[in-house]
């Protein structure tokens, strides 16, 4: 199912994109994330794996608690979560478990995708909330920003 | 393929029972987990989502949490995590994240269990950690505890 294009979903992607330069300036893969609700920046993380040694301090499980504390409420009803890159089978399970309504991403990852390329978690007709799904904004500026790093990596 | 249940499985599986009783005593669905490593208990968690109003706080995130901060390392290697149910799609996620070398569990989950049942994330060998699993240990006694609990909020 194709979904739409909202006129938003690029500003607040930016936002995402601005967290992701955080990460990347603090050594970690670049990966930033909003959840938005009716307007309101609700939640936001980047990417804090190393920084914490915390191996499930991803930028969307960092904006998801983000947003059941503003909301004193589990279910993130009625909520969008911006991430620059594809969730990874984790921060997919997150996303279905807290009932966010509308996911939507950057740069797709063919090696752990777990919202469309390797597999959909978030989409799952066996599981008891499916979320809409939109992919590919800012595709670009997300992937360079993940390659800049990888790449700097590389010639350290 | 199947994997060999050790000695000592049934008896980390039954602390992490213990945990589960305590998330039912507290209004919480009944799961609870253990991190070992070398014989030594280094993570425990108990199902808090609704306690804690955070859609993350299954008992798997907060033993490996725990274990990562007892590590000093987000690498769980060499670890082997107990749970009394069939992980979610998100904690099979973190699961994998981590880099837990055996994951044994008690009861099957057909309603969204993601190593094994609905899908096996944690043996998924396009990603680039795979996990031993032993399914079934002490399954009865998770299986009793979670539909009591259903049982009596039914009853409510």
């Amino acid at each position: 199912m194709i979904q739409e294009i909202l006129p938003q979903d690029e500003q607040y992607m930016n936002y995402a994109l601005v967290l992701a330069e955080q990460a990347f300036e603090e050594g970690e893969v670049p990966i930033g994330a909003v959840v938005m609700k009716d307007g309101v920046v609700i939640g936001r993380g980047y990417n804090q794996v190393e920084m914490k040694e915390n191996p499930t301090a991803h930028a969307e499980m960092i904006a998801i608690r983000e947003a059941s504390i503003k909301l004193l409420n589990w279910r993130l009803t009625d909520c969008t979560l911006y991430v620059t890159k594809e969730p990874c089978p984790m921060c997919a399970g997150a996303i279905y478990l807290s009932r966010i309504r509308r996911l939507v991403y950057g740069a797709s990852d063919d090696k752990s995708g777990y919202a469309g390329s390797l597999h959909n978690t978030v989409q799952d007709a066996r599981l008891n909330h499916h979320v809409d799904v939109v992919a590919g904004v800012l595709a670009d500026k997300s992937r360079d920003l993940l390659q800049r790093f990888f790449s700097d990596l590389r010639d350290k």
